[in-house]
């Protein structure tokens, strides 16, 4: 297709026509789709259907011989923090298993950062008059809302395909205000971003304002890979110790996406300093996690490498879902100018750019024919896009039938919003 | 025995000396014991072991048929909080279902209070010069921890044997500082109180200074009758409703002391507004408990009757222990003026009142005898017994063999303790 801004007039006119009457039939056809949450399909649950009779009758001492039914085990049990360890890229005693969602272990340190500091603070940072956070967009808007709901002041700043603009991430943090800064560092939601060695490098190197400042790595798609290339970034943990900053990462990551999103284990990994912290902290709030849970993952996937191809069943089951919007999205859009969008090669979205200020239109049209997006602006802090623009497709949950009528849909609308804000302009 | 006070120098010091030599020979036997938590013994986690296997393959399916594998689900699925809501004293759908620990959503909501406020407040805790809260004594030593973590000014309130003395509590109130209170209003931990319905009638209609007063009403041992009789408390929900205070109950239980302690489910149940409230936060932490464990409870469990069934089980294997202690401290100390300890109906402690400044003495004996004991002080907040005498005993994790060891034990100690300072105040 040719670029739709250099077509003449008419043409234009006769393409708006094709495109309307298309989406109009599409309209007809009564949907009832959603490409909002990065959910696994049943099929992608069914995979971990095992763990369900697990760990079975009798069956309840972790390898130190404790009772995982009763009380205790903060920490989490040995066996399991070291099936993680390798995931999170520390040492299984810097590990600490929290319960089903990595989420959780986010809010609990940026509440307990709020009322009790971190190691390193001089006070807490809600004694702070407006303490402020990086957030690299697009971005997940979990993340976001979490600030939000704290009062924090939180700066946007690109992406750039490589991870943040480093160069002004290096400026922003000599502001003391700013105290920490949302990561995402492999096929991150929704921009599909590998963070190079360099960023994760300057990122552990660069002086902070704030001696107490905090990287929150959300790691959350480490082995979520899209293609046979098993993706790696480099080893922040390492990366802030050898650059002297060794208490500067709180790095997080789950199983909600590798065995059962609603029951899966999450887990927390720093610095010692930092789990002595944060298990003093969450000795206060809990007597422990779920310990049964953790059994019955150690004995579903017994090693890393069961892991990893639990992972490849997921790659089976979802790579052909992206494919089928990579399809859609090139069939349609390629070439137009009207719209760029990402080919993951992991992670659980398409980040989709529309023209300047068609992501609500395209998201309104969409949800007129029965096709259910995030909301323009998710992928912005306080769901403010300043060009509403982006928009995040979660492809995985939907049949891929479902999935492939979607992307069309999608395609259509983002034609139709770019040929109608294109005919305004010429008019 | 005779009342030791009342002995004679001689009898005094002839009875001295044999305590002495029977403590020396207990020290002698080497033993390792344990009173210190609250925990159930293998044999009432194995009254369960029937969870290990559930809910089976295949089946995650709730009752509105949601898949409860997946994400979502903030609530906690309708049957299980229908199988709880009268445990609860709550209709269903103002029962919230958490992870394994109520303790962290009393924790979750004293945070949520310090930064957001609650239904009522003109500001969050935090911004407060001092927030306070009444702590009835002896009392819970994780509801202290909390406070102590988060800075709250903790008052203590004697309790009375049918809840905490009103008088002072209707007094104490009338600061606006005063922003909480602790009660577990049956079998408490540990003095065993159950709370008169007078005394409810009065919490929930006390005129408080603070507007967003709230109680804590953890009904820990809601089912964990030690006796046939299974006592009731009034419905704090309902009386505060009744009073005009439709919002001033929070209420919280588990089944942490019925199912499994490290893999059972929490509750919170309130009013209307104060559920909306904790949804809202919780939405902000996490995308939602797993509900696999809420099915696997359902499924195991069936219904209310089951749950009494399962309690039966446990009163059978508990009160024994319960019957061990009693027997060994009134064989040892009955009369003796030397000790008062209760003989509870339900829940999981007894509580030991020694002669003032004893308490810390006993539990220095008690170890130096190979029998850990909880720290004096550790009933009372920031673990501050003023009158260093109370002790709290923690019969049901060891075997009843090694209960009845230990109780007396504990027994001599508290002897050779009150002795030594009637001893010490005669000379």
């Amino acid at each position: 297709m040719t670029l739709i801004a250099e077509m003449s007039s008419a043409d234009h006119q006769t393409l708006l026509a094709k495109i309307r009457s298309e989406y109009e039939a599409f309209r007809a056809q009564g949907h009832k789709l959603d490409m909002t949450r990065g959910k696994p399909s049943p099929e992608q649950l069914d995979l971990s259907n095992g763990m369900l009779a697990l760990p079975g009758n009798g069956d309840y001492l972790t390898e130190a011989n404790e009772d995982a039914r009763n009380y205790g085990g903060l920490q989490g049990i040995a066996e399991a923090r070291a099936l993680f360890a390798p995931v999170l890229g520390a040492p299984a005693d810097q590990v600490i298993i929290g319960d089903n969602s990595s989420l959780a272990m986010m809010h609990d340190s940026i509440v307990w950062a709020l009322l009790k500091g971190v190691p390193g603070s001089a006070a807490p940072w809600s004694k702070e008059s407006a303490p402020a956070f990086l957030c690299p967009v697009p971005g997940y808007d979990r993340h976001f809302a979490i600030l939000e709901e704290y009062g924090f002041r939180m700066i946007p700043v690109p992406l750039t395909g490589q991870g943040p603009d480093m160069d002004l991430v290096e400026k922003l943090v000599e502001d003391p205000a700013v105290k920490g800064m949302w990561c995402v560092p492999k096929y991150a939601n929704p921009s599909g971003e590998i963070y190079s060695d360099e960023v994760t490098k300057r990122l552990a190197s660069m002086k902070t304002g704030a001696p107490d400042f905090r990287i929150f790595w959300d790691n959350a798609y480490a082995l979520h890979h899209l293609t046979e290339k098993k993706h790696e970034v480099a080893n922040i943990l390492e990366a802030c110790e050898a650059a002297g900053h060794p208490d500067r990462a709180f790095v997080y990551a789950s199983t909600s996406k590798m065995t059962l999103a609603g029951a899966g284990l999450a887990f927390f990994a720093s610095s010692a300093a930092n789990v002595k912290w944060y298990l003093a902290r969450a000795g206060k709030r809990t007597i422990g996690p779920d310990k049964l849970n953790q059994i019955r993952h150690v004995r579903f996937l017994k090693d890393i490498a069961g892991l990893h191809k639990l992972m490849d069943g997921h790659r089976m089951l979802i790579a052909p879902k992206f494919a089928a919007v990579e399809m859609a999205l090139e069939s349609r859009l390629g070439g137009t100018g009207l719209a760029a969008w990402t080919k993951p090669e992991g992670g659980y979205f398409v980040s989709l750019d529309t023209l300047e200020g068609m992501g609500s239109r395209v998201v309104a049209l969409a949800k007129d024919a029965g096709l259910a997006l995030t909301p323009a602006g998710a992928t912005w802090p306080s769901g403010k896009d300043p060009k509403d623009s982006n928009l995040r497709l979660a492809p995985t949950f939907p049949k891929l039938n479902d999935v492939q009528v979607a992307a069309e849909g999608i395609a259509l609308c983002v034609l139709l919003a770019g040929l109608e804000k294109q005919e305004a302009a010429k008019a």
